[in-house]
């Protein structure tokens, strides 16, 4: 198909498109004549992901970029493949200050990992960006005066292990190791906004069960 | 206590809290000369929560000044403070289009939302902003190829519901209303990027299990 049509498809405009093809999110396409070049399903599929990357996880050009670049590694595995692309994902500001309170989050962080079980994060620790993500959520709920314990986050650490389960069967349902890969990284981070929306309609549900009208009769 | 001492027991800087005086997100000190105020436990908490707010939920300063209105609204009760608050903390972008896709996947949400027979929301339905919050995501998966049905919102939905009470306990440990509210707002928003991250170390873990190296031993 030509630009115009990936474009209509897409739902994407052309200049955006073009935008996207100069920064390399979308590889070239198949140059027809010294003006036009044609596009195919890979590039659609592509376009569909870098929106979901940009548009809704607000991820960086850059960043978008070597998520791309880690799903095209032909030198690693698929699970290593589908590791270095979601590393490649924003995890929001790290902790600045390597402090009392970090290394005290750090301690707790790890207490909980061991508790878990959880052996493959424990094997790279510290190189995971989700292990530093972490520890700085775990640092600044404890400076804010909010000091949590292993006991407090294992309730979040159970939700986030089904949640990973429900996450890998939907990749699942894709054939191909490509759009598995694809698919493990869009629905990582269009599903944030599902489940932080749902904790608060769940929240909203809980707390009036406790406090409101009905609580009382 | 006076500013500087308000300052170096909040870790915040004078310059800082000064701005948070103006901008009416702390209540006025007690005047007790010309140039000086007293300042008391209160201050301190409540400046625990602006920082949450603003350094960690990133919430824009009207919104967070919207979130404290609501905490100290007298006219209403707890359960209904406790809403208000957490609907005025921002709620990420909405769909502008009101178009099919919207259309359809509000029938989705609905439908999971009879399922779970959450009975709160239903009755509030499209004033609550995480309502509509998940109306926008649902539409944003459809209109990026990655259409989900009430069955592939299920298991976030259960983990929403598992988190709410243990979000629930964690605000109950606090005595008295007033700290409730404040925990509650804040716990909100601190525990976003745990949650999130947990989510992502448990799929590296459970990719591991499926596509790793010990998968296929």
């Amino acid at each position: 198909m030509r630009l115009a049509e990936l474009s209509t498809r897409s739902g994407v405009s052309t200049a955006t498109i073009k935008y996207y093809l100069r920064e390399g999110l979308l590889p070239p396409g198949r140059r027809v004549s010294a003006t036009q070049a044609e596009y195919d399903e890979e590039h659609l599929e592509r376009l569909r992901l870098v929106r979901a990357l940009i548009q809704v996880g607000r991820v960086p050009i850059a960043s978008a970029r070597d998520v791309l670049t880690a799903l095209e590694d032909d030198s690693l595995d698929h699970n290593s493949r589908l590791g270095t692309a979601v590393s490649a994902l924003p995890h929001g500001p790290e902790s600045a200050a390597d402090d009392a309170s970090t290394e005290a989050a750090r301690h707790t962080v790890d207490a909980l990992l061991d508790r878990l079980d959880w052996e493959y994060i424990q094997g790279h620790g510290a190189d995971s960006p989700a292990y530093r993500m972490l520890v700085t959520a775990v640092g600044t709920l404890s400076r804010l005066g909010y000091p949590c314990a292993v006991e407090d986050l294992a309730p979040y650490a159970r939700a986030g292990r089904q949640l990973a389960v429900s996450d890998l069967d939907l990749i699942e349902r894709y054939d191909s190791p490509d759009e598995q890969l694809q698919a493990a990284v869009a629905l990582t981070v269009l599903y944030e906004p599902v489940l932080l929306a749902l904790r608060r309609i769940a929240q909203a549900e809980e707390s009036n069960r406790r406090f409101g009208q009905g609580a009382r009769e």
